[in-house]
């Protein structure tokens, strides 16, 4: 705790100085894809629209543009919260804004995705990534990099499908039970995070991946863009979602502040 | 440069160590309010509206629940951005990552406000808070503490009209276009933000403090939640909307680092 509160001390009285004009652009990454009518939902989600409700110049002579959007809460760059699998769990607004800023670890698996796209993240890799770089810390958001994001927003490509309307034709990589149960339990992360449209690989009927993280009252980011640009370790991730009212997650603003 | 270089080196590199555990949470306030269907919209805007896509357990045997959304951009806790009120100027999504972390500037005339429900914030405000504070940092983010916070949801108080759908009846305080030029023009924020509906008081019929804003390519906070829990000098502001492509604004979740 003294740790922490040193964090965060340094960075205010530093920031707080004249010399503070906005942060190095070098350093932060932002991991979230723009919103539009072509963003890739979950198939059977109610897609991105949106419209202008005003757009010109008013009859006073200034400029006036507004729209109106509507969407599924799980579709783009989004938050799973752990009520979206887990009944009686936290909703989206109800996620701690402490847990939403966490070191980052990215476990790369891109070349065992490109031999197979129904790939899931296993104990090996995890044990391959703790090797070089030691435990993962307490707190973290494991973020799995497969590649995936070169396919965006193309829906067959993305969905892994000729069909990508039809969810039981779907493949894409996800995380194994396996996996999600020993960072649940042995690690203690704060959520789970993937550059893929789930957590759970396309071929999954029964989304354990989702049930265990979130039974555990934990978050899945989901839709994650640029992760090829964040180291495995180092990082800090700043992922703030629309805090819906009792929702089961949301669209979410993800940046990574780089070491 | 070098300076903002050595805060996030040192951010990232303290909380990459294995005592790393979360944030203090006493040093950490979200400053967004919960969207519902309660949540105040500016009147001739779309609000807020909910509902259940799935809820409860599936024949699979797991608990699936998931909800879809509408509203305007301009509702809530939101951004505006700058082609909200100036024509061919930055959309939401096109705003910096860099400009959406700032030190925090709080402006409290509460007192002021008690007097006159149409105050605005004076250029004698910004002396008196400069000549305790220092002059405002260049990229800072500076916000006006009103106290209408204490009137949030009611849209009778918070809109301050016994009529709150016509806009041309509404009472509340923002900043004067004096104070906006001067933010602007000699201190080069980032942007301004509120606690009340509007960087433009309710009693406006050009809008001038958008215009102004607007027009330099800056964006406005509005609806910001519980300003009275940040210092007036001293804390960093993180403000994360979502990424509308060529969106006015949208909602965005606000968390204050305090000192």
């Amino acid at each position: 705790m003294l740790l922490k509160r040193g964090i965060l001390s340094l960075i205010v009285l530093l920031a707080a100085q004249p010399g503070w004009a906005g942060i190095d652009e070098t350093k932060l990454i932002d991991l979230t894809y723009a919103l539009d009518e072509q963003t890739v939902f979950w198939p059977t989600n109610r897609p991105f629209t949106w419209e202008k409700a005003a757009w010109g110049r008013t009859a006073n002579g200034y400029w006036y543009a507004s729209g109106d959007f509507s969407m599924s809460e799980h579709g783009g760059t989004h938050i799973d919260a752990p009520i979206h699998f887990a009944e009686g769990r936290l909703a989206v607004d109800e996620i701690p804004v402490q847990k939403l800023i966490a070191p980052a670890v990215v476990i790369d698996v891109r070349s065992a995705v490109e031999e197979n796209p129904d790939y899931r993240l296993s104990m090996r890799d995890l044990e391959t990534w703790e090797a070089r770089h030691g435990p993962i810390v307490q707190g973290a958001v494991v973020l799995m990099l497969t590649g995936w994001g070169k396919r965006w927003p193309d829906p067959i490509r993305y969905l892994g499908s000729s069909t990508p309307s039809d969810p039981k034709t779907l493949h894409f990589p996800g995380f194994s039970k396996e996996a999600a149960d020993f960072l649940v339990k042995e690690r203690h992360v704060d959520g789970i995070g993937i550059d893929t449209p789930s957590i759970d690989y396309g071929s999954s009927r029964d989304f354990i991946v989702h049930q265990i993280i979130n039974g555990a009252n934990l978050y899945g980011l989901e839709n994650v863009a640029n992760l090829e640009k964040v180291p495995p370790k180092g990082a800090i991730l700043v992922a703030l979602p629309i805090k819906i009212r009792g929702g089961t997650g949301g669209p979410v603003r993800i940046i990574a502040i780089l070491p």
